[in-house]
């Protein structure tokens, strides 16, 4: 199996589903831009993280939680759109495409991000298949990973230190701004795949790890990658006198640590049952030119 | 009973709990900006409407949700926030303190926002006296009146009408904006005292229509308040071509409306087993100056 064209199939698999689970309603110009900026594309791993972290420990049943997969693309799209504001990273293009504000006027974009996170958490809330001890523990993880000791916390941090220009906690930024909330995605599965507590922090810990490797190896896209297959301005943070992995530690010493994320994520799910397909996916991370 | 001296007390019982429930936590000024507008006064409506709903239908152990009552002003903290940015209303001054933005700068308030949003839910998946059942419904019940079929859809009416100017659907985006958060939160009392089907129902109109009372109240005080009692600009709504109910319908048909719809509420609670606290509270809504 080649896992490019697998991620590839699992992309669309989930896009087939992002739709079905957003209604349309008033006023159209509110649902128009959500729709917009969850269409706009994307690698959809986080959902594909959910799926195959359940996957990994024996529950197949995807199509019981398919909703909870989608409800983390939401989230997702929700901070990309608040990121690309003004008054955030300012940026006009995103996935070779105009962002929401562009689009739709700041309003509306902040209001998509916030209806976003909302109705992420109110699909979760309306799953009937999985037990509401465990939905309720999903809700926990997403908002604990995602809010204001995860995600929030991150771009909080990554912002007030692009003003200040402290190099000192570049681990705490993306750790926050981006490991914390793959590690949720992977923790999630392995909710939903019954596992037991060292198969859950086995999961965790894969999560962290590539999550981390994740954002050094965008960081170094960012350096040296190509704004037409990234279809996003490339050397932006560096311009920006943004803290990334290659400005402080150079751009060797990021691509060696991001290798030795992967070899950690590898390593601590050696013991799963299905390991094959999360064994290529963190491989992948770092090889990947998008 | 005074019901203005009471709610004076239960406003001070729910800011004693605020801080209860939100950690320290890096980085600091992300965490000082939440802070800042969670302590920047307020009624406490909400939260207070939570417990004295669930107390209507007889459950009195409010230590067993007062979580979920503070959660509920997490959420209308975040959506001030919000609302008060540039892009948005642009206001300078809320509860006679500069808003959010002028403080911390609009990136933290925007992330400020988006965090309070994530850590209600967190907040309520925390809960460990309420049955999972119970605070999935209530987590479905906060997300569906907060959300793109509640108050953020009634936000982006009012960005959007302000932009056309059209003047046919005042309704919409009052009922949405206001009066179905504030349906959602007597909802979640009603869930919290195990109400029965009728009781339920009868709560949830109680809600929508004290919540509309207030916010035809609350355009009421902006054409003829006191800037000093309320701590913020007068006539700003009507100064910046706001779609509101003296605007349409005249200031003495709006106390009309207002009033009928309080008669409604209190109408609709009356053979609930401790309605008192309740019906004067509806009462109190078009009888407040600030």
């Amino acid at each position: 199996m080649n896992i490019k064209d697998y991620l590839k199939t699992q992309t669309g698999f989930i896009n087939r589903y992002i739709n079905e689970f957003i209604l349309e309603g008033e006023p159209k110009e509110l649902f128009d831009s959500i729709k917009y900026s969850l269409n706009a594309g994307g690698k959809r791993l986080r959902p594909i993280l959910i799926l195959e972290s359940a996957k990994a420990v024996g529950n197949d049943n995807i199509q019981d939680f398919i909703d909870i997969a989608v409800a983390s693309e939401f989230i997702h799209t929700y901070s990309l759109i608040h990121d690309d504001l003004p008054a955030m990273d300012n940026d006009d293009l995103r996935r070779g495409k105009p962002t929401n504000h562009i689009v739709f006027g700041e309003a509306i974009a902040i209001l998509a991000g916030d209806g976003l996170q909302s109705y992420a958490f109110e699909l979760i809330s309306k799953n009937k298949k999985i037990k509401p001890e465990k939905l309720l523990k999903i809700i926990n993880i997403l908002a604990h990973g995602t809010g204001i000791y995860g995600m929030v916390a991150g771009q909080a941090a990554d912002i007030l230190h692009e003003k200040y220009g402290t190099f000192n906690d570049i681990q705490f930024i993306h750790v926050h701004k981006t490991a914390k909330f793959i590690e949720a995605c992977c923790h999630i599965g392995a909710v939903l795949g019954n596992a037991s507590s060292e198969e859950e922090l086995a999961l965790k810990t894969y999560g962290l790890n590539i999550g981390l490797a994740f954002q050094i190896q965008d960081d170094i896209l960012d350096e040296i990658g190509d704004t037409e297959k990234l279809g996003k301005k490339v050397k932006k943070d560096v311009n920006n006198n943004k803290l990334t992995f290659p400005s402080v530690y150079g751009l060797e010493e990021s691509k060696k640590l991001a290798r030795k994320h992967v070899e950690k994520a590898v390593e601590s799910i050696k013991d799963l049952k299905n390991k094959e397909i999360l064994t290529q996916l963190a491989k992948f991370i770092i090889e990947r030119e998008v």
